[in-house]
């Protein structure tokens, strides 16, 4: 099933939210209850996904974190795909991008034989790198624009004599694509002024955003600034929601998150 | 044991090659006697190593083919590794990269718990999102900076104001950094005229050169303009080795070939 704008716009009525849970499972910083069990990324995941899904519009399973394991990671990840409620939009947040031939192996894994509904993206080798993974119609890619982290401005922001930016140049090549109503974009949350710019050039695209809370993006100004009518937007959330507290009972707290994240999102929405 | 590239330049002279195989296994193009094999990739690319160590420097081994297959490809993938001799140079082709504490788990899978010699990783991101790579001192990061592929055209030759290039300025940022000495640049071989401007920014440094023969690459203009004066290259081939021809001896052709891009490349070292 072709999880489309469409079917996110409604969930983002339906479950008056724009929360993306962002499952980072990281064995140093598990409860202690998982830390013993046969499959602690999988049983971690699991209760946060059962805990949220009501919530979120989407789950981004960071998969650095399960390759880290090796082939026991990679059996929890594939086992944990098979969980996630079909009404939850599934992003392998993976950034592979390589030559054609190589793309299509991994566009293969992901959205064939693992069947996630989008795949996070490097850009910097050109479109030909990511074509094998627009030719499938029925998925999303999405493609690094501006990143959330500080090294975002040692190329992102490298300005061309036109005074068009990096990041800039990235959107405006992937939107003129046939394959542009596959594409979102991830544009980080710790840079609300840039919205505004990347909203004119795409402003009918999803946006994935990262870099609320820890990372220093403030939720308000990222919607406001980064929203389009529709919502438009699927904020990520990891540590906020994952490890909310080592003090207090686990999965009330993960609820409770959650239900904050899912609030303020739509109020910010209903509101800016 | 840290492979500088002291033991780089060594290899080099023992064995008259700047050779680097790539191991890219694809099920649909195997020899027929591998593809029912309950290993196949393992299987094929062990008759390669086996073959061709003595003529190669290194081997790049395609993580995506593996990917593709699964937790099955991850075995055969780690039983590989365990396979090549300790004087062959081994390179991860994954091409990862992302926010710092998520690169930490590639490096740690990699460096640490498979135990590669080396990564190839994309710089979109910035020189935090390498720095978990650059902080392991034994390793070496190969960063993508101009690519064989013709999509490389559409960011990766982006210039600005001052005619600075974005690769030229990707390859800048990253020498400049005390971490330097464990850092290679992929430059593709499709590209031999800027070899003579990545040399001025970084006469020094090892480059990984893929885009011979298939991709149109020249061999002996690529050894040409992009060597220093110990070699400083390792030259990929992968389909020219891997799968030579479907209507002879596999084994034979596997060897003839590797021969061939070892003498060739090696004499056009000496002659320029």
């Amino acid at each position: 099933m072709f999880k489309s704008s469409e079917f996110l716009f409604d969930q983002i009525q339906l479950k008056r939210s724009l929360l993306c849970v962002g499952l980072d499972p990281d064995i140093s910083k598990l409860p202690a209850v998982y830390k013993n069990l046969d499959e602690p990324y999988y049983n971690f995941c699991k209760d946060i996904v059962e805990l949220t899904h009501t919530k979120a519009i989407a789950f981004k399973i960071n998969i650095a974190f399960f390759e880290a394991l090796g082939v026991d990671g990679w059996l929890q990840f594939e086992k944990l795909i098979k969980m996630i409620p079909p009404d939850c939009f599934i992003i392998a947040d993976s950034k592979r991008a390589d030559i054609g031939n190589t793309s299509k192996q991994y566009a293969n894994y992901y959205f064939n034989k693992v069947n996630v509904d989008a795949l996070t993206l490097h850009p910097y080798m050109g479109v030909d790198s990511l074509q094998p993974f627009l030719d499938f119609k029925d998925k999303y890619s999405i493609i690094l624009a501006l990143t959330s982290n500080p090294g975002s401005a040692d190329f992102e922001f490298m300005e061309d004599s036109k005074g068009i930016l990096l990041f800039e140049r990235v959107i405006e090549k992937f939107v003129q694509l046939e394959a542009s109503k596959n594409i979102m974009f991830v544009c980080g949350a710790t840079h609300p002024k840039e919205f505004t710019r990347i909203r004119k050039i795409c402003p009918d695209h999803f946006l994935l955003v990262p870099g609320v809370g820890e990372q220093g993006g403030v939720l308000k100004d990222t919607i406001k600034t980064g929203r389009n009518a529709k919502g438009g937007l699927l904020i990520t959330i990891s540590r906020k929601i994952c490890y909310p507290s080592e003090n207090l009972d686990f999965k009330t707290e993960v609820l409770a998150a959650a239900i904050n994240f899912q609030r303020e999102s739509y109020n910010y929405f209903i509101e800016s």
